[in-house]
């Protein structure tokens, strides 16, 4: 379902730094090899200069998948999604996952470390690397998105 | 708090259509004009075309504020946060909501119906609406979203 190790960037400000950590430490349900952009402690930054940075590495096709964290996912999600071609969708659980993946072939997920159990995050990223786009009727849609 | 009357833009795919209607009729905290920019039916449409519209009319300065909905809410935020000016922000519940606001100084706010029980709909509109933006280091951020 998956290659044998599948790349996927990862990128936080600080207040999604403890999550970003925990996801890369704790990620057990498939091979993933990490790309992470940063932010690489927990001082201050600001977190449109880590979904910019993100963006631009899914947009530019060096990576195909891409985690986003900052403390509500709400502003990393709003940076993500400026850029085209890039579908973040910023979800609060698995169900939410699995729908970014069927219907809108998102390529980004973006989580909120205030909002989201680490445990939940982990089972989201696992069901978001997992499931398939449903194509058919979706597809005009995606590119009416840009 | 609120002008007399404020004028908020709402639109919707089908997904969206029910609770489009069940917000313009029973929204009643505080007095809104709602910009009805479709969808008129329950017809399949494609969501982009009024993540755009809506977008368009924030974006412009016709409207300050917007409500965008689809059946999860994913795929209208990615359009709207295609926009420039557009800060559309995904909200599963009140806290959030507000959270967009104090923070991320969200002009749209994103709802699914599929995910989001019609009256707490009602209650995370009003906190979206009645909610300040804090300012300070948020606003560098806010910039450098563009």
């Amino acid at each position: 379902m998956f290659p044998m190790s599948l790349t996927v960037a990862i990128a936080s400000d600080h207040a999604g730094f403890a999550l970003k950590e925990y996801i890369r430490e704790k990620f057990a349900y498939m091979p993933v090899t990490w790309l992470d952009l940063g932010t690489y402690s927990p001082d201050r930054v600001d977190y449109p200069d880590f979904g910019h940075k993100l963006a631009q590495a899914v947009a530019s096709g060096q990576v195909s998948w891409g985690v986003a964290i900052c403390g509500s996912g709400i502003g990393i999600s709003i940076a993500c999604n400026r850029h085209a071609g890039v579908r973040a969708a910023l979800c609060t659980d698995a169900r939410m996952a699995e729908l970014a993946r069927a219907h809108n072939d998102a390529n980004v997920l973006c989580l909120g470390e205030r909002l989201t159990p680490p445990e939940q995050a982990l089972d989201m990223i696992k069901v978001f690397l997992t499931s398939a786009f449903e194509g058919g009727r979706h597809i005009a849609r995606i590119e009416k998105l840009g």
